[in-house]
């Protein structure tokens, strides 16, 4: 079996961190075995500590009104879980199952933060890791959504444009992040697009005040 | 013009964190102008700090020994650059120049440690944040990647079974990280899919070390 800073050197929270810091991270953690179809937390739960999948697999879900289960996401080995609202010094907002025999190791929060406000350069470090791991992502959502994008963001002015009665501009009503998820993408790329089509000469943005410069080369663009 | 606080809440290094907070970062601010050409930053520079675009945009690129230019990214409003260097304290890997007149603002990494040093929950929140961000990013890479990634890894098993010339298994050379970014993904959605097609009985993983059980449903799944 591996040892425990090979295992957080491989995860998304820990990676590419210096030995020395995993070493030390790896040191608070402790071992926790989960049989299949026990529970690990319950939404509500005070967040006393976070979990990094060693092996097995874990299922995050809410339960509605009528006991209906929602799947919110299923992590494996290597992966994270818990650490948003642990970080955050929240309660837990979903319940975890485990939904195979599981191996988890557990990081509790007192010493978490303990060893983060006695090693800021650990804090810095991490924050880092995960700037880093941001802006790729950002990159790859980009590149996956990019080239739909400008078409996406056209059909969605003129449709708004239709909407509100104005030939030549539309206020936005949502946020830009809202605007971001309802065109499935991210609000960095979003924001990308909207300079694209300023460039292109076929709008102007002001704020949510977008003027449509160029109509009839947003229709052409949204393939209407 | 918003004031920072407002501009930071708009960041994604920044965004969700309580307004206190928000205020205490934009106190070590401070404004920058550069006009349209002027460099921020060179490669190899001394990481003093890191900058958010308040607006303008800003080309971080590099220069191959030919000169040759190389553009990584182009900032625009709202997006921080020149952090996971400055995080880490290392010198800035690339070049920063304003494309147009842009206002920055500055923020000075001694004055940054130092806050995180006296605030670890600056810091907690921040991590709690960028890996809310982390996780919502994984999530829209696969929604926008997971349709085809089955197929995507069928086909390179498939492809490396021929080139090792072995029918029944293959051997990983390359990480799953390197793997990932071959096939267009991230770690974690590279990670689901292996563990999709196992469910699906058509490969076993151990390791590097990947039994194709079921060849003929992996060159089907391939379109091959």
């Amino acid at each position: 079996m591996k040892n425990i800073p090979d295992i957080l050197s491989g995860t998304p929270l820990f990676g590419g961190l210096p030995q020395d810091q995993l070493q030390e991270i790896g040191n608070i953690s402790v071992n926790r075995h989960f049989r299949k179809g026990e529970m690990i937390f319950s939404e509500g739960d005070d967040g006393e500590g976070f979990y990094i999948v060693t092996d097995g697999r874990v299922k995050i879900f809410k339960l509605s009104a009528e006991g209906k289960e929602q799947i919110l996401h299923i992590f494996g080995a290597g992966e994270p879980f818990g650490e948003v609202p642990v970080f955050s010094g929240e309660s837990f907002p979903a319940n975890a199952e485990a939904i195979a025999d599981s191996h988890l190791l557990f990081f509790p929060r007192t010493a978490f933060v303990d060893l983060i406000t006695a090693n800021p350069s650990l804090a810095l470090n991490m924050l880092s890791v995960l700037s880093m791991r941001l802006r790729q992502f950002t990159v790859q959502i980009e590149s996956l959504s990019l080239k739909e994008m400008p078409a996406r963001l056209a059909a969605y002015l003129v449709f708004l444009s239709d909407e509100q009665k104005r030939e030549d501009g539309v206020i936005l009503h949502i946020s830009k992040g809202q605007l971001a998820s309802l065109l499935g993408t991210i609000p960095e790329t979003l924001s990308r697009t909207f300079a694209k089509l300023a460039d292109r000469g076929l709008i102007k943005v002001k704020g949510r005040d977008i003027r449509l410069i160029d109509r009839e080369g947003l229709e052409e663009l949204a393939g209407i």
